[in-house]
């Protein structure tokens, strides 16, 4: 270890206590990245801070020592929006997991950053309520994180994404400087500057506590597994769906390579291995309301050739339903060491075309694809399973996920859904934005994050500005 | 007129054509002010643009000659959002007004800044949709102003404020660059953008287009007026109702001053005219959901002493409860020269006490006062009616709508539901905002207007730095 890093790690420690300073190679492994593994960078050391003095406190001496420092929930994100860079102190905010206040009446539960995301919907479940934002990761992933990336899941079709459910945050600026943004009611004075830290990676502050909008449990749900010889019709059948205008909770799509997988797994839920696709759909509401759209669908169904359209009888068939698609992306596992989850948003319309032109991509590249998404959005996740020890292979992974994105922004689609541009995206972003785009976008991030020190190499492309602005890191992660 | 106004008037009506760039004293005088009266500043010209192109060759010509510019939609704004300041071009969207795409499938319309907000939801009532963000002055008001101050309205309850409906925007920024933010599908790669615009009220640049979202239209709707003794039981009722876990569309109250104002107008709705106050009740949604919650209400009601509950029979009367509800403004006019309508949002619990705090203080400044909002939300509306010909007076309404403010804040509200901060309330933003928290959003629009020429003195307090970015002008009207 240089001096210099010595003297910073002391002074961190001195903030958080060394037992919650970590340094030494095997406890720095686990931070070399998030959940995008397709490289990795050691940082120097990753503090835990319990409270929002000690993160503003550790953002004044990485200033000024001059160190950039990375923001970090729990490391579940899929574009490595928590990929450390060289030199790096990595901020995780896993021990700032209070629920510090919940408020029934007004619907809204005040959080510390590191609550994790299924946590909050357990504990306030007894009062009918819930958290709608649920990303798979949902049980590890935390609020903050979902902050961060503007996180999303199958609920989101109805729900929104986590901008829709954010009323307002504390936030420590890259300079140290702790701010209150929006307010309790969701109305607020000025800019509307929550609008602008949902979602921006980490590249803005820190942010330290969370004001979020709680939702009452639906009256009535009705949970429906629709079991189709192809993916097409499926995709049609989403489009029928909405067209009618319904607006149910969930439309998700499983395809056949991930039946398979979920049917070998712990995840097992029944299915016929030899369907083409089943989407699983979910609606919620006045309980009354239900029973006529489960007969349009199954009207719809019929005459989109479905193969076999089975409604839960019960919680525990529901439950069913959901852990196959819950579980499909570790069930993944099965198929080959490594997944590439993708993630791109086309017209729902534009669903069957676009699938099959993937299809081709993945055949002509000799490359292994599922696809389970959130049909209703039109947010598709291929996912590319794969073996990254093999270079020639990962070359190809990567080149393939190129094609992949191209294709969905000619479709009409953008980068991202839920995912976040992190590193992983961060030079397609002149395939949907002109350089006066991504200009406002970097006057945005300039103003809050002058020097670059905070999570740098993250959302923007990385420009000669970028350089420029004082950086002393850069991120050698660079999977496009 | 001075040389150096000669020759921008030159420039602009180049521009535009002599025709839409209006500098006659006649001309500008209905430019002087929006709906915020209490003071005016006549600009240095008026132009008239009809596309992007020409608002960033207008928005060239005024950073070139040095004049601030002032983006306006029809001026109902009452915050004094559209307030020229000295030597200011004002740049009107009125004939920017076409509605440039329905996408039914997708429900969305891609409409000018200058489309009037009814005129969109009667643009797209055929194919069962309508735009939700409805502002009392609906039938003049601009989706380009809508958005510059957010704005909401009777159904914000169940349906929000603007930034809930807008999905993309073109902006023209203060050096004359055109971007595009967010996208058609509501998902978008980078920074929220298209958040932080909604709501700067033309701070940060002018929208020339913009993506909204289309609601379908309810399948059932239920309008109920219920008539109280007095203002606390008709808060209470909002409390039950919500309480109870009913989201209405609307939650609206009107108080007996009002009441005795509509009755004797061309709005009258046949109120009784001794009753303490209305709430009107709109439920919206799946048709066999609303008798329960009709039923549920009227039981609320007796036990909170309703004298009356009417369920609305038909489509024309459930227009006159809503004509008594959004004529209510145009009524005050019986009652004094001038009005100045407060905006402020309080916990719905705490309405009662707050509504009489209110009361007491008109009493004290001698001032007439009315009570017409939107309860659902908190968000209050007291109006005072005054003759500004009298300076005396004029004070005691200023001072007056100070005290509401301050006792507003110290109840746990916000400055602001819907009618912005504009010239109004910038001085008051130190109330619920810190330093640190002022000098954030100060960031913010300094990264996209650096000199200060695009509609200075909005939104912040009028600082030294303000003075210093170079703008030339500052706003005379200070209410406060």
């Amino acid at each position: 270890m240089s001096r210099g890093h010595a003297a910073l790690i002391e002074r961190l420690a001195r903030v958080v206590g060394s037992s919650h300073c970590l340094s030494s190679p095997a406890e720095l492994f686990a931070y070399e990245c998030d959940a995008l593994t397709l490289d990795a960078v050691r940082p120097v050391a990753v503090v835990l801070p319990e409270d929002a003095e000690q993160v503003s406190r550790l953002v004044g001496v990485c200033g000024e020592l001059g160190h950039p420092f990375v923001p970090r929930g729990a490391g579940t994100g899929l574009s490595g929006g928590a990929h450390p860079v060289e030199g790096a102190v990595v901020i995780g905010c896993s021990r700032m997991r209070r629920i510090l206040e919940v408020d029934a009446e007004n619907r809204l539960a005040v959080v510390q950053p590191g609550v994790v995301n299924a946590d909050l919907s357990a504990a306030v479940a007894h009062l009918g309520l819930c958290y709608a934002p649920d990303p798979s990761s949902q049980q590890a992933c935390t609020i903050g994180g979902n902050i961060a990336e503007n996180s999303g899941g199958p609920h989101t079709l109805k729900y929104g994404t986590t901008t829709n459910h954010v009323l307002g945050l504390e936030l420590v600026l890259p300079d140290g400087e702790r701010v209150r943004l929006g307010s309790k009611s969701g109305f607020a004075a000025g800019y509307d500057l929550v609008g602008a830290v949902v979602g921006s990676e980490g590249t803005l502050g820190i942010v330290t506590e969370a004001t979020v909008r709680l939702v009452p449990l639906p009256e009535g749900v009705e949970t429906l597994l629709a079991v189709f010889p192809d993916l097409q019709s499926a995709c049609r059948l989403v489009g029928r769906v909405i067209g009618a205008g319904m607006i149910p909770a969930s439309l998700e799509i499983i395809d056949q390579r991930t039946i398979a997988a979920v049917e070998a797994s712990a995840y097992a839920a029944g299915l016929p291995l030899d369907a083409g696709a089943v989407l699983l759909i979910e609606l919620d509401g006045a309980a009354c309301g239900l029973a006529d759209q489960v007969a349009s669908i199954r009207e719809f169904a019929a005459s989109e050739g479905v193969r076999e359209l089975r409604v839960a009888r019960d919680e525990d068939e529901r439950a069913l339903f959901w852990r196959a698609r819950k579980g499909s992306f570790g069930a993944m596992g099965r198929l080959a060491p490594d997944i590439y989850v993708h993630d791109a948003v086309v017209p729902r319309s534009k669903l069957p075309d676009v699938l099959e032109r993937i299809c081709q991509i993945a055949d002509r590249y000799q490359l292994q694809l599922s696809n389970v998404f959130h049909a209703g959005d039109g947010n598709l996740h291929p996912i590319i399973s794969f073996d990254r020890r093999s270079d020639e292979e990962l070359g190809r992974v990567v080149a393939a996920g190129r094609e992949i994105l191209e294709l969905c922004v000619a479709a009409g689609g953008v980068l991202t859904g839920e995912h976040g541009v992190g590193v992983e995206k961060r030079d397609y972003m002149g395939l949907i934005f002109s350089a006066a785009d991504l200009a406002a976008m970097t006057h945005l991030r300039d103003a809050f994050n002058p020097t670059g020190i905070c999570n740098p190499g993250k959302l923007l492309p990385v420009t000669r500005s970028c350089v420029e602005s004082g950086s002393k890191a850069r991120a050698r992660v660079s999977p496009g």
